[in-house]
């Protein structure tokens, strides 16, 4: 009997296991490291989760191509918002969608910024689109697009 | 030598037929598909081109979810643009990806409208991110999001 017990055992630690390896949690868990990474406006976090050769699609500019050009676009944006500290972040992202080593997710997006100086709260509602690709590290951002969205 | 010949033209069209039925092939034709629909200003076609539960992801809007919404958004923008033309557009599309039945490519646009009256000619430059599914008539549009450029 003790033997079934530690094969049953070992069954259900091997399902366990198996669940959190599915693509879906998978991608639950970057879009948690996404979120913790624009709460932080932690640079490092934000850069390590792109591609090589990802490209980010931002409002009014071009087309943002490969990770040293993100690198210096983010550090470019820190230094311009220098005493802005971001409160809140809400993504919520809906038809995430996996084939193979891609997947893709769309978001309502609202970000809570603290000016410097007892300026009022800015409230910044917007949508997302991110095309993701499988790594041997994970899950890292190929494509993102932002743009605005009216308060809902 | 008459059978030989019978058997190496079947190989033959058997080729092409597999060729043109490659993914990135069939995104080739959507593309083009997509683009005359734009240039014919033919909102039945664009419709067309959309899932039955498409996203469309538009700058300083809401999200507009679904075939019966996107068909009336598309008949408000015609009627407010009444006279109207659309007289060129570019889409420069870039990493087009296929896996399985889901496709994504981005790309740089440019249309050029001729506004009614003889007003001077209007350039728009932007951007455009396309999820795309392949159902059993086709490729179609799952997700579509757009934000402006400044001129290249």
């Amino acid at each position: 009997m003790k033997f079934i017990h530690s094969i049953l055992l070992l069954f259900v630690l091997f399902s366990l296991a198996a669940h959190a390896a599915t693509p879906r949690a998978e991608i639950d868990a970057f879009n948690q490291k996404f979120l913790d990474a624009t709460l932080k406006m932690d640079n490092a976090a934000s850069l390590a989760l792109w591609a090589d050769d990802g490209v980010s699609l931002l409002p009014n500019t071009a087309p943002i191509a490969g990770k040293k050009a993100i690198a210096k676009f983010l550090d470019d944006v820190i230094a311009q918002i220098a005493g802005y500290k971001v409160t809140g972040q809400v993504n919520d992202f809906h038809d995430i969608q996996v084939s193979g080593d891609w997947a893709t997710e769309w978001g309502t997006t609202h970000q809570s910024i603290q000016p410097p100086d007892g300026k009022p709260m800015m409230e910044i509602y917007g949508k997302i689109l991110l095309v993701l690709h499988r790594e041997k590290d994970g899950w890292h951002i190929a494509q993102e697009m932002w743009n605005s969205a009216p308060k809902p």
